[in-house]
């Protein structure tokens, strides 16, 4: 929302002119100047094989449009992430559509017949996946990552949904003590859950106790809803084209369905990165590094020159890892 | 995120189909359920001088686009919105257009050339109008409602923004007991400020001290960024179209903005409601309401069948005030 011309002083500014060296004020850097100053180590590289590609039918203009999305690591929701593994490889998305949208909620996609169908040896995953119970900051990812809460402990980040936070992998997670399930406490140790900001992917599913396959996903694009938080599995992140689902027209239906054929959008392919030739490879910056910590506060405390009055805290899906294109 | 299949169970729900009657669990109603039974007298007017109805270019269909927005009530931001009902007495935006939108952050209009004159007499607000220091609970807004802070009390709304919050005229605001501008505390008695949520609607501006005139506006189109709050004014909230903003292809230069003027969405004329003649009646469900207690509380603790874990709390900006067109 800042003007034009501010733009242009802010271009300036990265591009450190005299006008700004002239300035009284001491320099506090912006997150993006913050991220673009993270050294090559502080980044960590995504495997192809943990990406879906989504290639949309191309734009009226012919555009293409490709959705990138990272899947969620383990050991969260692995049951649904198999299951998307095995329907990338078996092409099943070929020709289904993105069959609804609904404004400040989801993009959503699969089968719009609800009829093709699915391959064999899809899991069944239960209800208690939704969450992990492994002990918090001791369960190591593949990756050697630990858990990890940073936020909860350096800022200000109180929030009605969780106790504290983490970030495995690039991606957000709450977690608690206790976790009630119809009026029942359920659970008395520590239990983690992916968090449902803006980008996520989730599972569609039927009433409980049905959790979805896979088959059919969405995206968030619109204020995080956080209330589907453990009452549907998170799958992964959209790290890139997000935009080619949260700018579709929206569904006039119910929830935002689409009611013609023809206002669908078709979803041509749908594989595991490892299996697209040309694709760039990806890379989060790590969030146990010294610049995103300093990232993430600057989120929290902004002091860049638009900024007048820094907030002193943060919504966890207001710090959005930062994910780029690996310089070749 | 449900499945097609679950949305026809539900509109049987709705129905009150055996199907439902015959299941065991007891009913809780949805949010939507519950502001579908709110009371007529639980509603409240918006006066059409209230209203500022922007007409965009028709789309590609012929279809029209028309984005309502609803001003801020005093005590807040009138500086800038009695800026914004002399822009509109001078069809100022006329022929003006849609200049940036990024994804997960701003829709932003105004005029692209930066040269337009601006109509005689506009007010130079202070950035102390950010905030107001009204006593909270007790200031008198023209409708007669007065401050209320029913989420902090009643539901968990934990928040690393504010430390409390209230309703006015159907908008969030957030209040606290002091606050911090260029690490020096300002203030010591109770300011209170509105909230960037989705759909808000915001003044461009330039760096420190300028706080824009209001020629410059944008709508919130991603998760909230609270992080502007009290950094920049906002005046209204969109009621009724917002997708034809939200839904735009987002611009490809720095922050958004479009790189060719053919990319712009024209603004074909902008006025107050009281100047169209073919205007709906609009209201918002009273937040000192019973009902609107039971959707905040619903809102926080999903317990309608397809919900599983009832977060037990929630986001200010996660509990949008219902608005709907008034029946005739």
């Amino acid at each position: 929302m800042i003007k034009k011309l501010t733009l242009i002083t802010c271009v300036a500014a990265l591009a450190t002119s005299p006008l700004v060296a002239q300035d009284a004020k001491p320099a506090f850097p912006s997150p993006p100047e913050i991220v673009a100053k993270a050294k090559a180590e502080e980044w960590t590289a995504i495997a192809p094989s943990d990406l879906l590609v989504m290639d949309l039918a191309p734009d009226a203009k012919g555009e293409a449009r490709r959705v990138v999305i990272q899947l969620i690591p383990p050991p969260f929701s692995q049951g649904w992430v198999g299951n998307i593994r095995k329907l990338a490889a078996a092409k099943w998305w070929d020709g289904t559509a993105v069959v609804r949208v609904q404004d400040n909620y989801v993009a959503q996609w699969g089968d719009p017949t609800e009829k093709k169908p699915l391959p064999e040896g899809l899991a069944t995953v239960p209800e208690s996946d939704y969450v992990t119970t492994s002990p918090f900051g001791v369960v190591k990812t593949p990756t050697g990552a630990t858990f990890r809460d940073y936020l909860s402990e350096s800022i200000k980040a109180a929030d009605p949904y969780a106790e504290r936070f983490e970030f495995v992998s690039g991606m957000p997670f709450g977690y608690a003590k206790t976790q009630e399930i119809g009026n029942v406490i359920t659970s008395s140790v520590q239990i983690s859950w992916p968090v449902h900001c803006y980008g996520m992917v989730g599972v569609g599913r039927n009433l409980s106790p049905d959790t979805g396959t896979g088959a059919e996903l969405y995206a968030v694009i619109g204020h995080a809803p956080r209330h589907l938080d453990r009452n549907i599995a998170l799958v992964g992140r959209v790290i890139e084209g997000l935009e080619h689902l949260s700018s579709l027209p929206r569904g006039t239906g119910p929830l935002g369905f689409y009611e013609k054929e023809e206002e669908r959008v078709q979803i041509n392919s749908a594989r595991l990165g490892d299996e697209i030739a040309d694709l760039p490879a990806f890379e989060y910056l790590s969030t146990d590094s010294a610049s995103f910590a300093a990232y993430a506060d600057a989120r929290a405390n902004r002091r860049d020159p638009f900024f007048i009055t820094p907030a002193g805290g943060a919504d966890i899906c207001n710090i959005p890892v930062p994910v780029r294109r690996k310089a070749k």
